[in-house]
């Protein structure tokens, strides 16, 4: 896998300017988790002017809050201190572009097996994400529920629009 | 939630700054998909030298091949043409230093009902990516499992060291 020594070499050059001897803690600082898509053109440290050691980062296919997503949540609140919950979905979204139902009806024909999961596909972010907010509030396992907003990322502007419905109202 | 307000404020310069006009594809052009932690710690794109539009980015809390990783993957390769996978855990993780089933207790104990997923806890981040390495191998949902490679990430220098028992028989 040629990418795969390509991005080692990169971080080789990373680990020697690496700040070796001030290792940061493991309770990310801001106490905050983000939610996002797996997109490749979503670098949320840079779209977030993000640093180091402030925050959760869990990614999965649409940003969706799945069952998943609520357990690394269950780590995150419980086990490591943070509060407060940011979801990123954005525009142009492979899932977006599907029939859930249809991709897994070929996956089977394919395969023999029908996959056990949804593809947890969605035709407007903007609902999707409040369909995330809605998961996380319902969650029994969650200790904090009351801090959390919804955005949408804009990949043709690098633009984050606040999603209605957020927790504080707007 | 005065922080999501402060990452709004450095998104706006991000934005200001951003190559509009020049959207890049959907499909990562790489055609990797990276499956890592959650930690606060691993800045993907900085460890990686990996550029905006290169790989999708599925992070949980470990880093785990769970069946939510499985479903992004499918999209990832399915829809989206990734054909490689590269795995990242890391030393000093929270879910080493934690029984997951005292944890789910604890929650039990509080909440009332019993999360009805695993922790996904480990001892050793090097055995966790073999683990989580023989969950891609094993999955019949994968169109590529054979260019799989897995890292442990070291907090505590910024470097990544393979994991034994690679596909490629490192």
């Amino acid at each position: 896998m040629a990418v795969a020594d390509e991005l080692l070499s990169n971080n080789e050059r990373f680990a020697a300017q690496f700040h070796t001897g001030t290792a940061l803690p493991l309770a990310p600082s801001k106490h905050l988790a983000i939610v996002a898509c797996m997109d490749s053109r979503l670098d949320l440290f840079q779209v977030l002017g993000l640093g180091e050691g402030e925050a959760h980062i869990i990614r999965n296919a649409g940003g969706v809050v799945t069952d998943d997503v609520i357990r690394s949540l269950v780590v995150s609140q419980r086990l490591l201190g943070t509060t407060d919950i940011l979801l990123v979905h954005h525009t142009d979204c492979g899932l977006q572009k599907i029939s859930g139902e249809q991709f897994k009806r070929e996956i089977e024909a394919e395969v023999g097996i029908k996959p056990p999961f949804s593809i947890e596909t969605f035709d407007d972010p903007y609902a999707d994400v409040r369909q995330s907010m809605g998961r996380i509030r319902t969650s029994p396992f969650l200790l904090h529920t009351a801090e959390v907003r919804g955005f949408v990322y804009e990949v043709e502007t690098g633009r984050l629009i606040e999603v209605q419905g957020s927790s504080d109202g707007r």
